[in-house]
């Protein structure tokens, strides 16, 4: 591997440059690329280059820098998500119709829930995922169900991390959480009435294999009102339609 | 930019390795991934367990290799198609709730129509198309709609190149290319019954800026028979409100 006098590789350089792009920031110059990776300005222009020509990078009108439409197609293709992602969709679309606002579909990646797709309706209440973002586990419903079936291991050091308050009823204390999670493997889902936001409650289910895995979560957010809890029999109907496209599968893609 | 003895930088190789999986081939092994990229094993090792280390690929059960979740995720939360899927996907929802089979979304890459949104229903008619899968623009009608808009350049270029027949109705030389072009401008649409599979037709519309450039086009797949022209007006409606809501769209993502 070649690598400069400082001892790290292009390859990580090129990795913090491609992360210095978030939802909210798709298109940079140089010099905020440069700082964000922490990079000499001149560094980075080099590298940046060099992904621009193969693609990874495009540069935009202004000639600022975008992540490139060919690094999205080659990540999206062969995604690690996209067997799920395609089971999952024609549920979701179902749910998404049925009770409007927000339907999502999420796995866990470390400590956090990253929501791999979501459809929203046009006048939906207020929701703070959005795809490939991500929510801490303690606060949503979806993290709730993915760490309630985590190992063990998982979930002590979760309990061990700070707890940021969003609202009065965001959970922040380890014995909450923990009793949290017993609810949720007993109940067979999480309801978190107005823990990100108080006008939204957010209701997940857990994804199964056929071996009782869990290996995603399906949730939905609704208004925080007497009628949230009318949802949860058609999330656990979706989910386990879910789990069984899943399961039957071809290995290959359906064309 | 550090490189090897060949003169071929890190950056250069590992864009080839991740170029490696597809969208039948989500996991590859270690030799596989070499003779894809045409590098050496020891080379193919080396940079794996480097792009391993930040995530940007990962080890399966029987350490086979995959694109990794933060690849994934890095490239689609700043994807350069996002603000274009985030405006188009509930209105590529009622289209496929409405025409039912698939509904999709394709920009212009290349010579290639690239799929960044595709909707299908559990029983629809066959279609070749996936996300971030791509489509020769001479057979598919959202090809035909974005080719057709195209600078002329790209149209010229598209006409020197070889038109492989799929179905006995497949265009496949440039007068007849050029011809179906002109009918799209003049009628808004492209209407290709048969032209990829026999039993499919597509139907295509351009979405706009409000400067009147195509930056997308909107498709469904609808069975080949006499009902196929019914989903027209559905298409240009929705790709009406497409380009209302790209126009009004905040700068940066709403949540």
């Amino acid at each position: 591997m070649p690598r400069t006098a400082t001892g790290e590789s292009s390859i990580a350089r090129a990795a913090r440059i491609i992360a210095a792009f978030t939802a909210d920031e798709t298109s940079l110059t140089v010099t905020e690329i440069a700082q964000r990776a922490e990079l000499h300005v001149a560094t980075t222009s080099r590298l940046i280059a060099e992904l621009t020509t193969h693609g990874l990078l495009a540069r935009g009108p202004d000639r600022d820098v975008r992540i490139g439409v060919r690094l999205w197609e080659l990540a999206s293709r062969a995604s690690p998500v996209s067997s799920l992602r395609d089971a999952a969709m024609p549920y979701l679309e179902d749910l998404h119709a049925v009770v409007g606002h927000h339907a999502q579909l999420s796995v866990l990646d470390g400590h956090d829930v990253l929501f791999v797709e979501r459809l929203s309706a046009r006048d939906a209440v207020v929701n703070y995922s959005q795809i490939a973002g991500r929510l801490p586990v303690h606060a949503s419903s979806s993290g709730h169900v993915l760490l309630a079936h985590a190992p063990l291991e998982a979930r002590e050091r979760v309990l061990q991390q700070p707890m940021p308050r969003y609202t009065a009823a965001t959970i922040t204390t380890p014995d909450r959480l923990d009793r949290a999670w017993a609810a949720v493997r007993r109940h067979g889902y999480a309801l978190l009435p107005g823990h990100v936001h108080e006008d939204a409650t957010g209701i997940a289910v857990p994804i199964r294999t056929t071996l009782n895995e869990v290996v995603a979560s399906l949730s939905i957010i609704v208004p925080n009102d007497d009628h949230a809890q009318a949802g949860i029999p058609a999330l656990l109907a979706a989910a386990r339609g879910i789990t069984r496209t899943l399961t039957n599968q071809p290995a290959t893609r359906p064309h």
